[in-house]
């Protein structure tokens, strides 16, 4: 199931995504009696999906992210994969959905676009052990972990980097039947391919990296973890349209424009 | 006034703390209707302070952190005060209260405190001017920004080694009416002093914190800004009682234990 958030006339909601995009009606969202975090019904109450504004997929309390999980991004950052994993927050601030700018802010002169897989999880654990792991997902989403790389080189924790307002845009919704083990990734500029990889790359599975992060800390329904960024990023300027595809999910699409 | 947060019964509300720890009747809380956030007034309800539990005065959306902000503590880390300032996030859900333990975790096996003053942030804010950030303030509260210190040498970032649960103890409660220029803040272990250190000793002061901070990112009431730690620093082992003083605030009192 695709389960997207949205707003119509002022009204929040989540919905199913469902129909064919080049059938007749088009895709619609059936609207969801209730939230998807716990037993919910479709309402059957289908709207257009043109007629309605998609918003972030999630709201979560924190963004768990992963630096250098996949070998060749980690080797054009003039590294190598570290021996543990390298971990950093994003706030909740930081999050925009599909289609809201990605406002570069004034203190960087160079901001990169990071395509990756996003999983969102759908229940509070701790600890959990590996073979639990997939029952604490709710489903996967495209993620841009837009990064100022400037301020990260400048500045030893990723705080303002990595935390600016709008750098991470989510959606375009959450897709609940995909197996994350071996999937395309892809970021387009303006039409261009920068980036394409496979999960398949990932020095530590989805799986893994849920062992890892539980084991420090708690995470609450909604939290997204990012996995990593293929190989191929690079700048994007005020003009742009940036596009992260991901295999079996959808695409990500956020216009950049330069703040004030 | 001196705002706290607390539950009796199974409920939980913020109130004002009063009274005369010496006097007849002790310290007692004055209900407050509504929130601090916003205009609100005291119910004339005054429970005596013995009778509730306090929890930590606020539940931040974030909680952005200032590293090595005092000299004396950049040289015993060994190094010196950085050029821009580190800054780091703790989740919400290292939050814990006064009273609460810390628990260690067993990923690590070197757990220090850090004694610092906690700004909390009343109102949402963005790019405030040095002369504005005054106002977005709604007061201070004492923090302990745990850290597993084998952790945070041996990972890049520092999500795992300050962000675990129940690192950020917070409280007892947010004073409003204090000037944060120059208060000495305090650590004790089992009640021998470890850290002493006063505000005036910062590189950054608060000011030129949340310029700093919400130069990147939206700031939103309740949110908190930990704001760098004095020197002596040590560990903390399963048994001991951790104190932070801060000044004209209060102390914030936890005992530490052994996780599973």
């Amino acid at each position: 199931m695709r389960i997207a958030r949205f707003s119509i006339d002022g009204n929040v909601a989540f919905g199913a995504v469902e129909g064919d995009p080049a059938g007749p009606d088009g895709l619609v969202v059936d609207v969801i009696k209730g939230i998807p975090f716990a037993e919910f019904e479709l309402s059957g109450t289908k709207i257009p999906l043109d007629k309605v504004r998609l918003l972030p997929p999630v709201l979560p309390s924190k963004i768990v992210a992963v630096g250098r999980n996949y070998a060749e991004h980690a080797a054009e950052m003039g590294g190598e994969v570290p021996e543990v994993p390298v971990t950093f927050f994003k706030p909740s601030t930081s999050v925009v959905g599909p289609g809201d700018p990605i406002v570069l802010p004034a203190f960087s002169r160079e901001v990169h676009h990071e395509a990756e897989l996003a999983v969102v999880i759908g229940r509070m654990c701790r600890e959990v052990p590996r073979e639990r792991a997939a029952d604490v997902i709710l489903g996967y989403t495209c993620a841009n972990d837009v990064t100022a790389r400037d301020v990260q080189r400048s500045e030893e924790q990723w705080a303002r980097a990595k935390g600016f307002d709008s750098s991470c845009p989510l959606g375009p919704w959450i897709e609940t039947d995909v197996d994350p083990a071996d999937l395309a990734v892809t970021a387009t500029v303006n039409g261009e391919l920068r980036q394409a990889g496979r999960t398949g790359q990932m020095v530590r599975s989805v799986a893994d990296l849920i062992v890892h992060v539980t084991e420090a800390m708690t995470l609450l329904p909604g939290d997204v973890l990012l996995t990593g960024t293929p190989a191929g990023v690079g700048p994007i300027e005020a003009g742009d349209e940036v596009a992260v595809t991901v295999e079996g999910i959808g695409t990500l699409t956020n216009k950049v424009v330069r703040g004030r």
